[in-house]
């Protein structure tokens, strides 16, 4: 099992995590690090990169609406990071949305090491080279635990990542050990940047969990926990966006180890 | 009457909307999207334009907070839905903000033909060349009926588009229909980017409606019955704005069919 | 006391306000504008800056996730309010971040008056060169009233502008005149972009209060009050920030000047 008490860390230690965002989420990724307990700085200017990449505990790379500007942000930001050991989260958002930004995303992972991935299925068959196909930015239709399975470990073999796949039950694996985290709710799909966010979360526990799958089980499960908490407040996808951040807000380590569901496969 | 059970094609075709958004709504728009029960997707490099819009089902195009870039996109985006012959919403937020922004918007709508214009008075006057004046990006004061119908008339037959103009009614023409849609909510003027959201539903509903004039009355009209509901969980602007998406996320067909208020004029 | 009527001249009057503003806060604070009862309009091209600045009641910059573009922004929209004596209130985020944000922010002082400068200790520490250290955008650990005071003092003596010190207890100060808010919530922090919202509501009051140190006590006596109202409709972040809207949309002249905890000290 994580050790559950590094949520506990994050709200002494108050890491700062650096997310480079996107026009959709950022205000909610920013938010959610704060729940959690941690602080956030949101930056894109290639000039100020490296400073606040040498401030910051953890590095968020978040390429959803991108641009050519981004990229480069991304690239001297994770090239930075990873010169001082610092965790580094990438989220290819829809990066099979075009050959344009499936090679920008590409050219990133083999120009500095990631230490998680954070994926949906179709996020991952597009980086692996597997022709899945993708709808936008959602993940494709239902595939069996094997097939999902499969793909994160074949991401992670590829980029020697922590790979976090979301779905209705995530998988986390770093290519040999496999973890899977169920639970969450149904309605985490009606709401934009909940993915967004649970990588900036990978980043929060990254910053105080040494071992990158361990921080990404931990990420999952806090997400997960917080999802069906926030449930019980829903009248729609408003208020269930509201009360995710409540549950992120106010849930503690024993609460999360209590309620986590969490098995090694 | 507009065809309701487009609704439900909605959420069983989940198609998937491209909208180039702006720093202000983008996130919104992003939520209301999937709270129909479509999907969305956010982009703006000019490099992947034609990608994404050959994928997607219909695209929206909302120039506020805009740029050169901004407006690059637009017209890569726009001329490669046309090419497809798929559905193209504009919202040219505060068109009469400065001429530089009227200028770019006229040449967007040039260059391209549009399904549906999402306009206020002040937008639509402000593009017909009619000198009403606009404060900020927001609607001027009170106008009549005969007014604001042939404000709309008359931006509709210049463009050749369906011309969705809101306000404490809205009205729906293509120059020789017009449809009028009333109930609503006076909190929507509160919040921001209720007009960007009811441009995306425009998106939404015109990806499953061939007819631009009916999209956009079934776009209206679930929109002010949203914002009806919305009402009667409202403690102020912030609760208004979540109970909105928690309405656009419930609401079905047939309460939508049984609730909307619209006449033919 | 400062005039707790020009509440109701905001509502009555309406004026625009533009805000140059980031990626994270952009839509929080057109909702909190809205909410006082202003109009807020967001715009960042340099084509039109001279153009909604000329139709603007007051102006707001914040250099939150900046670039090259966004400062250019800045600078354009402060040096046509200086001509037209608008008042101008600028939030330089995180200035202490990196030494190229700390020293476009200087060239933004160097090149315009500005009317109110809202920072944090750790912002007005950067920019009086005095070496305080800051994490990311928020502030440094607890400092004493006679540390606050100062630095505020110093800021607001260096660049001759009213200085709103933002903590537990908020400092206004022109350099000689020093007034103390205090009240509020400590839940203030768990939401991002709240500091960027109480910036626009500077502008909202500085744009019908002639005086700068008494529109920033009203804003900063406005927010708090709002802060403390909406800590009983919270259970946690998501709904707090909500309930913040909400406050803002609901609060009365008198209801505020009954609540305000201000002294002069």
């Amino acid at each position: 099992m994580p050790d559950f008490t590094r949520l506990d860390d994050v709200r002494a230690r108050r890491p700062l995590i650096h997310c480079v965002s996107n026009l959709v989420s950022a205000n909610d990724c920013a938010n959610v690090v704060l729940a959690a307990g941690a602080g956030p700085i949101m930056a894109q200017a290639p000039e100020e990169m490296a400073d606040i990449t040498a401030a910051s505990d953890a590095t968020v790379l978040n390429t959803g609406t991108p641009d050519e500007g981004r990229f480069r942000a991304c690239l001297l930001c994770g090239q930075e990071a990873a010169r001082r050991n610092q965790p580094v989260v990438l989220d290819p958002v829809g990066v099979g949305a075009s050959p344009w930004r499936l090679k920008r995303v590409r050219a990133l992972l083999e120009h500095f090491p990631v230490s998680i991935l954070r994926v949906n299925l179709g996020e991952a068959r597009a980086l692996t080279g597997d022709a899945g196909g993708e709808q936008g930015v959602d993940s494709p239709g239902p595939a069996s635990l094997e097939e999902r399975s499969a793909a994160a470990r074949a991401l992670a073999g590829r980029y020697r990542a922590a790979v976090l796949l979301t779905g209705p039950e995530d998988l986390v694996t770093d290519g040999e050990r496999l973890w899977r985290v169920s639970g969450g709710s149904g309605q985490m799909t009606s709401v934009t940047g909940t993915g967004c966010m649970l990588s900036v979360l990978c980043g929060v526990f990254a910053a105080v969990e040494p071992d990158p799958l361990a921080a990404a089980v931990l990420a999952s499960a806090f997400w997960k926990t917080c999802a069906r908490r926030a449930e019980e407040h829903s009248r729609g996808p408003g208020s269930f966006r509201a009360a995710l951040l409540d549950a992120a807000g106010t849930l503690t380590a024993a609460e999360l180890a209590a309620e986590a569901e969490i098995d090694k496969l």
